[in-house]
């Protein structure tokens, strides 16, 4: 039985504001209308294929970002061209690449000689031909080859591999993305996102093909994606957005919340809501709490949230709060499903069909 | 296809060292064998009904403990006596519990008025009789009432309640779990819960059913369990353990691991894992390295786990990792399957049965 309304869903649930959601996502796609750099929106930011549809349908997309395999065969129901940006290494995750390569565009990132030999054995076998970019460690140290010479060499290792096609490179600068201060996110941007363009000069300067230079997110999509040279940007927590993106003043609502029941007052001052942190992260600080004025989540335990109340509040056991999430991403990842909803009405149930790692078929 | 080793399973993974949980599990009801307190495993810790029978077969159990009314229809299917040790509020909670309790003894708590009358409501009208502990704040400032003449009252309500039957009192030191210094837990511990054996005494003195008295965890089994009046421990994590608990010096092992695979070393000093934080929490801190000398975690991102190494290591790409969790509940929550493995061989396949928060069938 689908519920028809707010009141009938379980909780703990993740509801999603569907008008906001998508004016986020037509802000973004109008952003990238008339540029020359266009958007790749990432699918690991919700995991959900029906959210996926609607950015592409909002235009301005040149396919869709993925994380993982499984995320990239979850939206190959919506989306023809997927890159999965990150290094494909171990188990079957090269041959599931190739699979889905027989009936979409498929472009992985590498950053070492293993990672090319994996991929192109993999597709030789299967017979397809699968897209490359090399990724560059823009200063978020994590994956990544250095800029200049080593990313040209990598280049020239995926070109000599025939089953691979070299489409250019990539580069996240993730450490970025949450400085406060405007001019500063925008200086160390430009700086880390120069590194990526130059390397692409390289590229070109050396006969390579360089045609996708992909990198940047939400909270640099209009530096990155005002940088001369670069073609796509990977944002993705832009459609539901969170506390942590709420404070860089960015266009952007809530469009997502994670609906408690209050089980308990037990003070004026105190009440506990039966959405905790296996509901909602806290790994970027504690949630907020929408509408109750006054009051605040003190402490995300397993399966309660113990917020702090004026003593005058009037809220009741038996009450529905919200929770403002400070991360999206593993907030959603959290869940099963998505109640997509306008105001009180439930529109629909949108599966989260990316999450979790499966086991073997 | 199932994976016969570990080698063949699929990246990011849950693995369970069976031998290790085994010994853990042998230990605790080892320790309650001759005790006038018994154990009743709290299932929030693992959602695995395979775990849960095996706790049960190891004897000095009076049932399993949950937190959720998922949990309890999870766990139904291997055990008889279920206590869920949390309020029950709103939606078709109280019916389900309910009809849980046709076929099953089941106990919830309360700790409001509200929470009496809807729990009689639904048990009068399915017509069957459900167990209810009075939930007494012991010091943790969660839910509960006060102890003393506050709980009395509860208590007789339950009683008027004619489909309800009121079987004792439940308090929960969870705020005492993790002191370090083993003779201020204990003092503290047994401050605490004093007041729940002293709150037992009150209800005997008014006529009132006491037969239970609940409480206490893994960090407390031995202090809680040793405690006069006592009469079941809630404990869970002890079962699979993590680097939280594990720096208590309690007799039991690590025995739970997520195994990733190492996508990328850019530099002699680093390496990244495909187990990032979408796979193991980092609410009680970033999860150790196991067996990799002088490796540690700097970093947990979503789908990557950053280790610093030192320069000498020869870890390589395509290598699996292991981390230790450093908070099992939220952990094992992320995952669907857990692989039981002993050594390098998976024994099996176990469903994490009652994890996530499912949408109306």
């Amino acid at each position: 039985m689908t519920p028809q309304s707010l009141s009938e869903i379980p909780t703990p649930a993740l509801i999603v504001d569907v008008p906001a959601m998508q004016r986020n996502i037509a802000r973004m796609a109008e952003y990238f209308a008339n540029r020359p750099c266009k958007l790749r929106p990432h699918f690991k930011a919700h995991k959900t294929p029906e959210i996926a549809r609607r950015q592409l349908a909002a235009g301005s997309c040149t396919g869709i970002t993925c994380a993982t395999v499984a995320e990239a065969e979850a939206v190959s129901a919506v989306c023809h061209d997927i890159l999965i940006a990150n290094e494909i290494i171990g188990g079957d995750t090269c041959e599931r690449v190739a699979l889905l390569s027989r009936h979409h565009r498929i472009t992985i990132a590498v950053d070492s000689a293993e990672g090319v030999r994996e991929m192109a054995k993999a597709a030789d076998r299967a017979g397809v031909s699968v897209g490359v970019l090399v990724d560059l460690n823009v200063g978020q140290d994590r994956c990544g080859v250095a800029p200049g010479p080593d990313a040209v060499a990598l280049a020239r290792a995926v070109v000599d591999a025939p089953a691979l096609r070299l489409r250019g490179l990539m580069g996240y600068e993730g450490h970025l993305q949450g400085i406060h201060n405007r001019a500063s996110r925008e200086a160390e941007t430009r700086r880390s996102m120069n590194q990526l363009v130059q390397t692409a000069h390289l590229f070109r300067d050396a006969g390579l093909p360089s045609e996708v230079v992909s990198g940047g997110g939400t909270g640099t999509f209009d530096i990155s994606g005002n940088l001369d040279g670069m073609t796509e940007i990977q944002a993705g927590s832009y459609a539901l957005m969170d506390t942590d993106y709420g404070k860089l003043g960015l266009p952007f609502e809530y469009a997502s919340y994670v609906m408690g029941t209050v089980l308990s007052r037990p003070t004026p001052e105190r009440c506990v809501a039966d959405c905790g942190h296996k509901s909602c992260t806290k790994d970027h600080g504690l949630p907020d709490v929408r509408d109750l004025n006054g009051a605040r989540v003190t402490a995300l335990n397993d399966e309660h949230a113990v917020l702090s109340l004026p003593a005058t509040s009037t809220i009741k056991i038996g009450d529905r709060i919200f929770l403002i999430p400070s991360h999206t991403d593993p907030t959603l990842n959290l869940h099963d499903v998505l109640y997509a909803v306008e105001g009180d009405v439930v529109l629909d149930l949108w599966p989260v069909a990316g999450r979790g790692y499966k086991p073997h078929k």
